[in-house]
This record gives C-alpha cells, sequence and structure tokens, in this order.
C-alpha cells in the first residue's frame, strides 16, 4: 500500500488536473448538454488508464465501456459509475460558477464533482497507479460509466441485459453517494427499490358549490381519504393485501450490523429537521433499510389559497412512493395495489410513474468481505457496514439482471451537497478514494 | 291587483329606464368602487318611491336605509337587498360590456341585474306603483340595502344589532337569487348555515427525501387522513361527539314540503355534472336543506406536478365547510371540532375562516302564509315551498339577532349567472316581480 501512497502522492497535481478537466466538461443528462463530448473525454481517461474503451449507443445518451482482461483464471470486478450530472440551477446560489472548479476551505466545489465524477475517476486513476507501480492489475477490470442516471438511468438495464456475457464479473463495484455521516467509511449492501404509484378520484365534471350542490355532488377528496385509511394502519403498517408476503426476515447478521451502525439521534433529528427522534439505533436503522414504506408524496384536491371558497373539487388526485426491500416485486406489488383499489375504491384510476427492484447482497461473499477488509486498510477505520440504503439505485440491474453481488462504497464527503448548489467534495478523499479502489483490487486478488 | 298591473305597464320604459341607470353605476364591494356613488343612488330612488332614506355608516361600506311608517297599528314589513356587485371578471367573456345594460332574447344582459338590483328595486318601485294607484302603503315598510353583501356581508349584523328597534318588523322580506329550476315561484323559509374550518399539519421543518427519511420523516398528510377518517364515517354521517346535538327533528309539515318540491333527477344530474341521481326528491330535498354537511373544500400537501417527485412533505392543509341547519350553532361546533382534533390528533393547528349561523321560519306564521298567497295571486301558480336553502345566506341576522320571521322570494330566472360573466335577468320577470310586491303589501296588510 505504501507504494500505492507515494505514487498517488507525486502524481496528485496530474491527478486534480484531470479531475479539473472533467468537471470543466458539461453533461447534463436533463437536456444533452456536452454528453457526447463528456463521454468521449471518459473514454480517453480509460484509454489512458489502460482499459480498452468503447462508446456504446444506447436508446439515450451512450455509455462509455472499458475493460482490461488479464487472466480469466482471476476475478473480475466490474466497476459502475456515471459521467452525467445534475442541472446546476439555482445558478445564483453558486458561490463559484458550477463548472469551473474552484477550491475553498479544503473543498473543491463544483457541479458533479461527488455525484459522480470525482468518485468514478478514483477508479481510473487508481488502474494508472498501479499500473505505474506492478506493472499489471492484479485482476481484471471492467467499467460502465452511464450517461443517463440523473434522468433515472432508463436505458441501464436493458443496455445490461443485452450485453451479459461482455459484463460478466464476479462482483460490481459503485463509488456513489456519501460516506456515513459520522465521516466513517461506508460500505452499503443494497438499496430499497420503488415504486410511484398517482390515485386519480374524480367526482362530477366541475367544481360545484358546496352549499347549493351539498350533500348532493360526490366529492373525490373523501374517496381518497377513505381508500388511504384502508391501506395503512395508524400504527404505519401496510395493509394491502400480499404486501408484505415476499419481505425477507432479517438475518441475525443484518441485526448485528444494525446494532453496529453508527447513531447519533440529536444529528439525525437536525438532518430531518424534527426536534426529537423517538427511535433507538437498531429501530432506526431498521425501519431505514430493511423496511418497506406506504408514503403519501402528495395530494392534491379542491382549493389551496388563502381564506375560503366553499366548493365540492371536482377532482382529487394523491401521488405514493413505496420503497420496497428484498425480495419484494414492484410489478407483484403494484397489481396488489390495483386489487386492493378494485375492491376498495373500484371507481379510481390508479397508474405506476415508473419503478426499481430492491436489491441486497450479502456480506458473508467472500469477495465483498475482501471489499470490507480493503476499505478498512485504506481508510485506516473500520468501515461501517449497512444492509441498505435507505433511497434507491438501479442496483438490481446487477444482482437481479446480471446476476452478480454488489456493493456500493462512497467516497465523497456527507456534506457533498450533491443535487444542489455549491456541490462539493472533500479534497482529501480525492486521494483516499483512490487508494481505496488500489486497496480493494489488491485485497480481491488474494 | 289589476290597477297594479296596469299602473306597471304604463310605467314600464320609466322603471327600465330607472333599473339601466343603476345598472351603469358600478358598486363593486371588492374593491369599493362607485360604493358612494351607488348608496347615493338608491337613497334618491328611496325618496322617490316616498321613503324617508338615510345613508348610515358602517366599519365598511354604508347601508341605505329608508321607511314609511303609516300607522303602527298595521304589520311592519322589513325589505333586506344590496346595492354592492360582485366584480365582473373575466371581462373577456361578457358578450356585451357588464355595466352597458343590454337586452338580447328576452334577457336583459349586466352585472349585478339579478344579484340583486333589479330584485330589490322592484319593491322600490311597487311602492311608486301602490302610491300612485292607492294614494298610500297598505302598511308600513323599512328598507336595509347594504353594499357588502358580495364580501360577506361582515357589517350587517353589528348594524342590526345596533340598530334593532329602528328596524322592528313583524317580516323580513328578502329577494334574491334565483327562481326555482322549473321556473316556478319560489318561497324559501330559511337557510343553512356555514363554518369554514383550516386544518394544518406540520412535520418536519422541510420536505424530506422519501428514501433518504421513508419511516423516519414525519408525514402530516397521513396524519390529516386519520383525521378526517375520525370525522365522518362511510356512510357520509358525521362522528364528532355532538355535532347533531341542535339539529331539529323534521317535522310533518317540512316532510310535506320536501315531498311537494318539484324534482327531475336528470335535470339536477345535469346540474350537478353527474351521470345520476341516486337519491328521490324527498331525499334529494332533504339531504340539501334539512341535512348538514362536512365537506373537504380543499386538502393540499406535497407534489402536484406532473410524474414524480419522491418526498416526505413537511406540511399538510386542509380547508373544510359545514354547513350548518336549524338549530345547529356554528360556535359551539367550531368548539367540537377543537375538543374532536385535541383527542385524535393534538398536533394538527385548527382555526376558522367565518361562519354564519343557519336560519328557519315556520310556514305556519300568518305574515309567511300571506306572503305564500300573494306570490301564487303575482304568479298566478302556487310558490314552491322550501324549508331551506342548501346555501348559506345572512338570514340569522333576521331570525336570530332581530328575532323576526324571514322569508326569501327570489325574483330571478335560474339560469341568472350571477357571479359569472353573463349575468342576465329575464325582461318579463322585472314588471313580474314589481307586481308580486304590490301584491305581498295588499295581502299582508289584511
Amino acid at each position: 500500500m505504501r507504494a500505492y501512497v507515494e505514487d498517488i502522492q507525486q502524481h496528485e497535481q496530474k491527478y486534480f488536473e484531470k479531475l479539473f478537466a472533467l468537471l470543466r466538461q458539461e453533461s447534463i443528462s436533463a437536456d444533452g448538454t456536452g454528453i457526447r463530448e463528456c463521454a468521449e473525454l471518459v473514454a480517453d481517461y480509460m484509454r489512458k488508464a489502460g482499459l480498452q474503451p468503447e462508446i456504446i449507443e444506447t436508446n439515450g445518451h451512450p455509455v462509455v465501456y472499458g475493460e482490461r482482461m488479464i487472466d480469466e483464471a482471476l476475478p473480475t470486478i466490474l466497476f459502475y459509475g456515471h459521467y452525467d450530472v445534475q442541472p446546476p440551477d439555482p445558478l445564483d446560489e453558486w458561490v463559484s460558477p458550477p463548472f469551473e472548479p474552484s477550491i475553498r476551505d479544503g473543498k473543491l466545489f463544483a457541479r458533479g464533482v461527488g455525484d459522480n465524477k470525482g468518485q468514478f475517476l478514483c477508479h481510473l486513476l487508481a488502474f494508472e497507479t498501479m499500473l505505474r507501480v506492478d506493472g499489471e492489475l492484479p485482476c481484471n477490470v471492467k467499467m460502465v460509466v452511464e450517461g443517463e442516471e440523473e434522468s433515472g438511468s432508463p436505458n441501464l438495464e436493458p443496455f445490461v441485459a443485452t450485453h451479459k456475457e461482455k459484463l460478466a464479473a464476479d462482483l460490481v463495484y459503485t463509488s456513489d453517494g456519501p460516506m456515513h455521516s459520522s465521516g466513517a467509511p461506508f460500505v452499503l449492501l443494497g438499496v430499497r427499490g420503488m415504486l410511484y404509484v398517482e390515485f386519480t378520484a374524480r367526482g362530477a365534471k366541475w367544481d360545484n358549490h358546496s352549499g347549493n350542490k351539498g350533500n348532493i355532488a360526490p366529492n373525490p377528496a373523501w374517496d381518497l381519504v377513505y381508500l388511504l385509511n384502508t391501506m395503512r394502519d395508524e400504527s404505519g403498517r401496510v395493509t394491502i393485501e400480499g404486501f408484505y408476503d415476499d419481505v425477507l426476515p432479517v438475518t441475525e447478521i443484518e441485526r448485528n450490523q444494525l446494532r453496529a451502525l453508527p447513531y447519533d439521534a440529536e444529528e439525525v433529528a437536525e438532518t430531518v429537521g424534527v426536534e426529537e427522534i423517538r427511535f433507538d439505533g437498531e429501530e432506526y436503522y431498521e425501519r431505514l433499510t430493511l423496511e418497506p414504506t406506504c408514503n403519501i408524496a402528495g395530494f392534491h384536491s379542491g382549493y389551496g389559497g388563502p381564506g375560503s371558497k366553499t366548493i365540492i373539487p371536482k377532482e382529487a388526485m394523491l401521488k405514493m412512493d413505496f420503497r420496497l426491500v428484498a425480495n419484494q416485486d414492484p410489478v407483484k406489488i403494484f397489481e396488489a395495489i390495483c386489487a386492493h383499489v378494485k375492491k376498495h375504491a373500484p371507481l379510481v384510476d390508479v397508474r405506476h410513474h415508473g419503478y426499481m427492484y430492491p436489491s441486497r447482497t450479502s456480506s458473508e461473499y467472500p469477495l465483498v468481505q475482501a471489499v470490507i477488509g480493503a476499505v478498512e486498510t485504506a481508510y485506516r477505520q473500520p468501515p461501517v457496514l449497512q444492509p441498505s440504503l435507505g433511497g434507491s439505485l438501479p442496483d438490481a440491474v446487477w444482482t437481479k439482471t446480471l446476476g452478480t453481488p454488489s456493493v456500493i462504497v462512497p467516497y465523497a464527503n456527507s456534506d457533498e451537497a450533491n443535487h444542489s448548489p455549491n456541490e462539493n467534495m472533500n479534497v482529501d478523499l480525492f486521494p483516499k478514494g483512490i487508494l481505496c479502489t488500489c486497496s480493494v483490487l489488491a485485497k480481491i486478488a488474494k
């Protein structure tokens, strides 16, 4: 490891220059700005890191794929990242321009620095360092850098399904998102899935006068209220038939992981924006990572302005998202929701706005154990193990479509402000990320 | 009656000119446009109709009051109307300008023609006709024409409370609103009251990410959904303790009135904007006039745009209106609602946006019986008797504050489009209204 550390130190200026050039290249998937140029830059970086790059077209923005196959007998690790970024608005809230990287107070500010350019670049620079230090990588590497993650990765699953053989690997390794808020390194073993459903109840053809038509015109807001009350009890347990059928029981290993996770109730309360959090650490992490949700994301009907308007609304609209845990299937859950609505509120219209499968990888896989050890070596601190992220990422593309274990090891600081103005990455975490990837490759090769 | 009919015919042109002049005088209570000038014009009309007028200041726009007291032994009838009108927007939907009266296809179009200038003016012109034909009115008359009805009559109740002696009468008579949709004359014996309540539930200080904080951050939309479900059962019956305590039982007389009301389920369905109305006439009118409501007028929380946004909303806001029937007390009902919320959702914030008392007058009062007969004489058709309006008017100002029976006899066509562009009154209903007031005065005097 010492040789890697020294090589990274020697080349730190060059490595930061590469990062700056990548950050200066706009690549906004939402409107396509700079996407093609950025894909070519990434392919160029792959070539310089010893990978054979290809720009592979999809129905949307292209995937940049690269590989360096040394020996089929060695394990193969597939790195996943994305070169696209969120739009930078609101521009006037940025202290320095979003596509002009700027260092202040130990932080590098730029759109995409943490999400995800400054993280996937660590892998490529680790390959450069290892090739220079060892003459060859210790195992086979493949790399997928897509250009649509900030638009929901609509073409990633078909891409993976089409290129299963090309992508065949023993482990998928993703560096994205923030490290644990305690500052500890973080190994994430899965994600919650997601199903977003919209319900529409219709009453009369127009809003009616609540006096002249009160008790006569139907009120669709009441219909949705009644429906909602058949979907969840007051304790928060979902009462849709079959909802919990496929939820995996929490294993003893997972429970130990939950208990071992750093927990500061006050800090959590501050992050959430509430006075107090009433859960202990184990319950907190179980609710957040191993339990599904049934969330009202939006409910809109009738008058919402100041004062009073006396109407019976003609329509009520409800948006819900369900975070799902392994092994719930969003397609089956959507069917269960449709059946539930058919039974309790047959006139309510239901449709979904997309879904994502949940994903979970066992920490007992030997390669996952190797990653955990490698991260500890790189950061000189044992990583925090979390069985799942509370949020959703297209991780099932790897565990379900490709059928490969997958771990997420974030390299960015917990206050990276991804998706927000003044996105940043702590300057010292960039060389640490490079070292971590070196450590992972070295450990996996053993 | 024949003499009145002839006099009205002879003076029809002059009477219409008076109406036109009144309609040309803008009088928008919302922004005060022309209010003072209109009040003066009404006072002038009162003087010409033989009344002693006064412009009485209030905390808002002035009341125009007039009276002609002939003999204390004779009955006194108090006429109520309002000289203010709704704003005319959207202006581009008017076929002819709102303050330039225009006759097309037997209808007179102008803002305020039905609501209420063309109706209260009938009373004044009836006095002119009777004074000319008989030399004197057959009974005492008083008249209150206020300037804030379209702004919710905020100063009417204090005005009446302050001037109880001045306003003392045996019956209050109001002509406002549309006649029955069947075209029949209409005698309304009361109104539903109203209480408008706003509920606010607050969760975290900001919207949280539904993945990263799902099952952790509180969701105030769910709080309001649970609260709503404690307030009304699925049959629509309100389950707030004490809500029905003061509701008067339906009398046999009222039930007979309900049964006698013209009812066309198809026409009602068309007016409401639904495929079908499943009530028979008796149930329809009972629900509409003698039963209180518990209506969701607006529910807003979280995301309402297209597609999906995965948040846990920080706030949820609910607006409800409760139409109340005799003898419910909106103040007591609001207290019951507050107690209910305190019990079921103590963190939800409750406030009201005003209320109006319900009002009901017995059809058995002799003067009310006289009005019913007089209306039949004028229109040559028995009037439709309805125990209450579905909507709310400040009628309790008369029955409760002043302590006087009150009837509402609308003189405008059912499609008068009050509050809308192209407000209108059927040309032939204007002289009929004048005749009806003559008939009422004549009958009451007996």
